[in-house]
Formats: structure tokens, sequence, C-alpha cells
């Protein structure tokens, strides 16, 4: 297939790399240029690798940054393209992009991904699909490219972006348990690695991302981001928008924000999410980092 | 082995059988009389059950019913015994214990035990140990009796039962954060057991005890009870007194406890600690069961 | 003066008659018509009350109300005009509005205010006023015609705005620490009357902001409403705003969120901010009401 | 009147001066002996203090001083006596004392009071009332020696205790409010000592207990205790202690433990808790005093 591929950061270059090694047809557009992998071509605008393309695939930070890239695939794709939206999204945005592109005869797909970086280059990705079927049929040789699994919710593009969003929001929910049960047991004086290799082998079987954060957390290695502070609290803080916009209370995901917001105003932009857990350790006296 | 087993609730009674079952000559306490299994020996008074015994286990609701059980064991163990404490208690009870027992010539383990009765029955418990080396290997026959795995976590009792603290802490903030985050999904119009099982497929690989409680909020099946709502009250504050006793703030524990009491002022005593997901489906103002 | 008043609700409506009363020539308009006190000239648009004003008032709901009304104002008052925003709006729109302004030869002051609308009609508000010196200069006769004392805040516009949206959690803050006392006494048997005039005398030396939200609260009087609920979810939200914008963790305005959208999931729109104690009641398993 | 007066501390040394400045005949017994003020009979147990007594007030930091002194009292006291038991307390041990004192022919009333040690000495406390209405009677000379006010809450001294924490829990509600109000108007550029009097004329009508606290938290003072931390969390756990037994959820008072908690583990246990705010600002990234 001709696909469009706006942006080239840590996930999205090897998500380009991988649907390029696949057969596919990639013309790759980045804000900043010079990023496309082997068998990618970079174009000079999201114009240029727009036209012609059957799909063109969005992964970029957030609303604005995919508000920006829609404005020109929807005057630039053809009728009957397909915008697979990867990114993680507002729900507003997400149905008002299906919108849009459907009164200019394209469809859109949100397509959001779970998986770290070494998760995208390894095409060990969980992709989320929902849009028109058709459309998101034209995706699957895609998804088959990128992932190990995709799980289809149904026709409202914004059921995928919201089923990301409450991902990310248990993930960040984990990151705050392990860190606060790791600071308990810390005081107390058990050792961190082997309360948190046994906690997650009982409780969680070994699955790898629980398992992933709780020795993170309990190595205190928090550099460097797979996926980085400021992209932590705008997911949490996309998560409250939309429980404001439901009526819905969500006090864990209140309290996340809270923890994300002090991690940054202590400057901690460029550490791993994960390493919200540094603001527990700190309010239980703990050094930031084991001796 | 002869060992004095005390507390025929719906864990221990599992325990006491299988305990039998495995060739251990079981004689069993419990408040309320009657309800020792085939093969378990009732005795009228712990003292009776303890007089001769090698180990004696305690299996009870809390810090006040270990209390008293053991009274009676101090007095009555032989030398040399062992009490196997495998009920979830503070971590001060724990230490108080050991000191105790030592002084009398015994020995005290905590044991305290991961699952569910279900998982009793079927011999899949997990178990914790700390205590005296020599003591927690006496154990060890009535370990392999009743579970599926030991970790052994050092001599000071206490990190043992902190622990299990920890570990119910987590399975409740499990509780928070599904029930969270299909409220929010409810809501937005997706169906809560795809997004349920999606979720805990893709973050969990699937592993039993998340994907068991994402489940049954899923689908609002709140009874019976395999650990009930008190119980959940009860450990969550046993980790806010420790956390007090260690000074370590524990915010997701506070929130966690004004969600159960909420419960509980709601008179959901006999409800599964899970139920608690009720709370916040009323605050986002659905019905407490589907349709 | 001659005077643009924008926005006839209750507040508006109130303030509007005060201006006339003290000689001041109102033009005002309002989204729906027919609401324009005796001694004020209803226009059909806000131009039209813009054109040959002195000033113009903006007093309604929220940003998406005063940005629709300010697009005219920029375009139809004189150069020297002052819009005067009495609305209590975002960090972001105060600042943009200055900008605005400014660059068409006229001037935007922030004057958010404090008091119910039993207090803007008795000319007992309290004013807050920030913006260019000789701009605040020329409000000062509406000041007077309108509250009981005005405080200047400086140059900037938004050190207005946040002041207000502080005073505003503060308040909503008083509303939770009552709500929670209150429901600990009446469930302790202590007589809620007693129990709210105690603590707001020896606290508070019976101040009216406490002592009204207290008595109401101890009353549960809810309805009707002098502010209403959706009005403080927005300030609240407004706040976490500013705090997300200037990295400070309110945890405290998080949790006012959380109740204030709990009680309009329960379709409490209509009640007075105040009635977000009913959730913190239905906690507890009180009555909403005393019976 | 023949008074025994247990504990000298800050609060008790200028109240037990201010009772024999008003004619009492007052003999003191203090843990750390030495601290009678002038007029004022030190003794060298608590029993020779109570011997003979009409009345005897304890005055000490928490629950186990007070049990401890309780125990001497209830041997001591003549029969008719009253023990004026003025320490912030559980309503535990406020019912027991009078179901003791009853047993044996004396009578218990709880007496709390407000006031820092600056109103003890001047006269100016507040004392809340509760117990047999004869005995309560029996106090109220002492308590025209003491304060500026009593208020009477009826035959049950539990009532008195836990008027007296809802207060205390108000008044760590203002810390909290202000602490994070000061915080995000400061990150802003607002003037902190214009915001904190600005807000506490308009909404609180210059109460001098919000004020001051207000003036403290915008002066980053947070030294010399008045009033000092580990008796702010003493107070906050008994109050949520109550919460358990009463079920009855208090988020708020949460939410402070964890930051009286906080507080604690960074060392501050010689701070006023008003330096509680003191975590707020660090979570804001601003430095703990200003420059």
């Amino acid at each position: 297939m001709r696909v469009a591929f706006c942006g080239l950061g840590k996930m999205g270059r090897a998500m380009a790399a991988n649907l390029a090694a696949a057969g596919h047809e990639v013309r790759a557009w980045n804000r900043t240029p010079g990023k496309a992998p082997q068998g990618v071509r970079e174009t000079g605008s999201v114009r240029e690798a727009a036209a012609n393309a059957e799909v063109a695939v969005t992964m970029v930070a957030d609303d604005a940054a995919v508000e920006g890239i829609a404005r020109d695939l929807l005057a630039a794709l053809p009728a009957g393209a397909v915008h697979c939206g990867m990114s993680t999204i507002s729900l507003q945005l997400s149905r008002r992009l299906a919108e849009e592109h459907r009164q200019r005869g394209q469809a859109y797909v949100a397509s959001p991904v779970f998986g770290r970086p070494e998760a995208a280059e390894a095409k060990k990705l969980w992709i989320l699909a929902a849009g028109e079927p058709a459309a998101v049929k034209r995706c699957q040789p895609l998804y088959e490219a990128l992932g190990q699994g995709t799980v289809e919710l149904g026709e409202k593009p914004e059921h995928a972006s919201l089923t990301k969003l409450c991902g990310n929001f248990i993930i960040a929910s984990l990151i705050e348990m392990f860190a606060e049960a790791l600071a308990l047991g810390e005081k107390a004086g058990i050792d961190p690695e082997a309360l948190s290799s046994t906690l997650t082998r009982i409780l969680f079987a070994g699955a790898p991302i629980p398992a992933g954060y709780a020795a993170r957390i309990s190595a205190t290695q928090f550099e460097p981001a797979s996926f980085a502070m400021p992209l932590g609290l705008k997911d949490i803080s996309l998560a409250l928008a939309a429980s404001e916009a439901l009526r819905v209370p969500l006090p864990l995901a209140s309290l996340l924000r809270e923890h994300f917001l002090e991690s940054l105003a202590k400057g901690r932009d460029a550490w791993d999410w994960g390493g919200m857990a540094g603001v527990l350790r700190e309010a239980a006296g703990l050094p930031l980092h084991h001796g």
C-alpha cells in the first residue's frame, strides 16, 4: 500500500521502518527533517506525503500536533483514503476528525497503540481500532506489519481513543501503587527488589507490564524515558477532560494528575513517567535514588 | 506432624482439610463449634488443640482474634513448638508475637497467604514466610500441603505481614482503577465486558487476579463475598497504621480507605470487597447493577 | 458615564440597576432579551450597546460567553474605551483580552467580584481590579456604585482573575470541610445546628461567609442556587487549568472537582454549589435532607 | 476551689497560673518536675495532687498520657470530685473515662479548649464542655478563670471531644487551602502577602484564626511551634479513627493526614502544624522559605 506516515519520533520511526520492511511504499514527514529510516522516503510537507496515499498514519505527541497535520491531510488525501490516527488523543478530536474526513469522502480510523519504542521495533505493539468497518479493514495490512494483535472496538473512533486513555490511566495507577508499596516496604527494611518480584509474581503472574514498572521503580531507574513525564500528564489530563464531559468522577486519576504535576514542577520533564514514583519517595523522606 | 489448627472459616476449613489429607494429625478449634472438616478432630479449646502440637496454625479474621488465641498458645504449646500465623495482621502484633513466643522457648513464623477460598481448597495458595530459619523450615511440610508456592522473606515476621498488607493494598488498588476506568467507558457507551477483557489482556497478559476483578466489576457481580468488605477496610487500615508508624505517606491507600468506608456506611458488609466499585458507579450516576 | 452592560443574569441585572441608579447612562444587552431593569435601556446587539460607550462591563457565565461578546466589543468600542470584565474567567483569556484590546487602542481591566446576588443588589460586592492604572481609574466610579470595597492588584489582569479563582477555591474548600465535619458530628449524635454555630463562632468569629455556608449545610438547604453547581465545577476546573499551566499541584482542588462532578453526575445542576455537601452525606449513609 | 492540675506544658502552665491568680488553690503535677508557675504548688505524684481535690484538670498531649494520669485520679480523687479533661482525646477514651469515674462516684467532664498558648496566658481560650450537668456546673468557676467563653454541648463527654476534633480538622483544612492557593498565586507572580490579606479580609472578614494562618503561611513562617506538627497528625488521626468507628468517609481529612505525615517523614517534628504548607511549596517546586 501507499502509506503517508506523519511523525518520526521514537515510536513513529520504528513503525515506519516496519511498514517499509513489510513492503509498503512509505512516504514520511516529520516536523524536524532527517529522521526517516531506511526504506522510507522523506517528504518536505504533509501534503506531499499525502498526495496519492491510500492510508495516512499520524503518530505524534498530542492533540495540537494531530490537528495541525490533519488540516493538511483533509486537503491533500485523495477521496476514499483513510486517516489512521495512532496517537493518543482526546475524545473530542477523535470525534471531530471522523466527521471532517467523512465530509470530504475520506475516512478516519482511530488506531492508538500500546507499547514502548522497543515493542514498536519488534512489531509487538497492541493496536486498538475503531471506525467505519470498511476503513478499518483497509488498515489491516498495516496493523499486521506493526503489532502482535489488534482489538476492534466498533464504529466510533472515540471508543478506541477512550480505551487507550483508560489503558494509560491503568498503567499510571500501577506506577502509583507500586511506588507507595515499595516506599512503605523500603522504610520497613524489606529489600525492594525482593518485594517487587514477590508481589508481581504472585499477583500478576509475572505479566511484563506490571513486572517491568515494579522492577524499574524498585531499582529507582527513572531514566531514560520510554514514555516521557509530560506525556504522562497529558494522557491523565485527557482522561480527566473526558471524565468532565461524561460526568464520571475519577478520584484516582486526579491523584495521579497531582503527582505528575509535582514531577514536572520539579523539572523532571526528561524522566520516564515511571519516575513519578520519585515524588512518593521524597514524601516518605527517602532519597530519590538508592545510594 | 501434629498440627493445632485455630480458625475454621471459609479459608481455614479448606486448609485444615488439606493438611489432614496430606497425612498430618490435625486437631482444630473454632469459636463456633461444629465446623471441622472430615479427617480433622475438633477440640473444645485452643489449649486442648495446642497441647502436644508441633505446629499451631492461626487463620482468623483480625488482630483481636489472633491475640485471643495467642494467649492460649503461649500457655499451652510445648517448648520448641512453632506458632505459624497465617492471618493478615498488623506489624506491631507480628513483632510482639515473635518476642513473646521466643521468651517461652517457642517460635513465631508469620505465614500470611494469598488466595481466595477456592484457591485454598485447590491447594493453590501462595504463602509468604518469615521468621527464625529453623522454625520456617519446620513449617515447610504444611506449606507444601497448602499452596502452590512459598516465598521466604527473612527472619523478621513483620516483613511477611507487611508484604501481605502491600499485596492486599495492590489488589484494592486494582479494584479502584478498574472501577473508575469501567465507569468512564460505560458512560461513553463502550461495552464493559469488551473494555475489561481488552485491557486485562493487553496490560496484564490475562493474569488471573486482575482479569478476575475486572471481569466481576464489569459484570457488576459484587456478591457473594470471597473476601468480605469489612476485611478490605481492615487491611487498608492496617497498611495505613503501618504507614503512620513508618512515616510513609500513602495517598492512594487513603483514597481506598474512604471508598471501603463509604461501602460500609451504605451497609454493604456482606459484599465482596470488589463491590467497592459500587461507590464509583453511584458517583458517576450509574445504577449499582446492570439492568 | 456611558456604560455598555453585557449580561443580565441574577448578578448582572442587579449591578446594571445600581449603575443606573447611581446616575450612569446604561445600555444593556443580554442573550435572552427582556431582562433590563428599570432605568436601563436594552439594545438588540452588543455592538449597539458598545458604540459610544466609555466603559463596557461583561458579567456572564464563562469563558465562551465572554469571548463571544468580546469579539463585538473589540470591533465596536471606541478607541480609549475600557472593557471592564467582571466575570470569573481563565488566566489565558484574561491575558489575551488585555493584549487584543491594547492592539485596538482600548483597554482591558479584570474586575471579578465576590458576592451573591443579594450582595449585588445591596451594593455590597467586593471587587478585585487589575489592569493598566489609567484604565482601572476610569472604572472607579462604577466600582463605587457596585460594591463595598475594591482591592487593586496591579497591572496584570490575570492576577485579578487568579485571585478570584483562589477565592472561589477557598469557598469550595469551606463547603467540603463543613460537609465532612457536619456529617461526622451528625452520625455521632451531635445537633448539626449547634455544631455549625459553635465552630463558626469560635474559629471564624462568626464571619458571614463561613457562617452562612455552615448554616445552610447543617440545615441541608441546598436550593435555590445563589451560585449554581455547574459554575462551581467551572471555577474549580479553571483553577486546575491554571495549576497545570503554572505547575502547582492542588490536591484539595482536585478533590473538590470530584465532588462537584459527582453532584452533576447525579443531576444536581440546579442546586447551589453548597449542595455539594450532599455527596458527603450520601457517602456517610445519611439521607440527603433532614427528615 | 481545690484544684489538681496535671500537665504543665506550654498550655497547662499558663492555665494553672491563671487558676491560681483567680484565687483557686492549685496543686500541680508534671512528668518533668520544676515547671510549676508562681502561686502553684508542685507535687511529686498525681495522687498527691489529687487527694482532697474538688476538681482535677488534665492538660496533656495525647490519649496515652491522659490514660496514665487517669489511673491515679480514679484511685485518688475523693468521691464527688470531678475530672475535668481539657486535652484533645479520642471519643473512645472520653466515653470510657466517663464510665470509669461514674463507677467510682466521681464525674468526668470533657472540656477541650481552643486557643494557642498566647490565648491561654491571656485567658482567651474557648472552652467546650460536656458531661453530667451538675459536674459541668462545678467546673464553671475554672472556665471563667481560663477563657473568654464556654459552649455547653450536653451530657455526653464524647460530644465535646468530637467537636474539638472537628474544630482542629477545620483549622488543618484552612492550612491546606491557604497553602495551595498561596503556592498557586506565588508561581503566577502575585505578592503572597497581598493575596493572603485580600482573601482573608473579603472571605473571612479578617477573623483572626484564618487571617493568622494565612499570614504565617504567606510569610513562610513555620517556627516556632504553637501547636507542633506531631499534635496535628495526632488530631487528624483521631478524627479518622472516629470516622472509621462511625462510618463517615472524610476524604479531606485523609488528604491532610498524608500531608502531616509527609512533614514528619521529612523531620519537621518541631515545626508548627501550619508548616505543613511546606510540603505544598515543595510539590510546586518552590523553595521552602522566601529568599
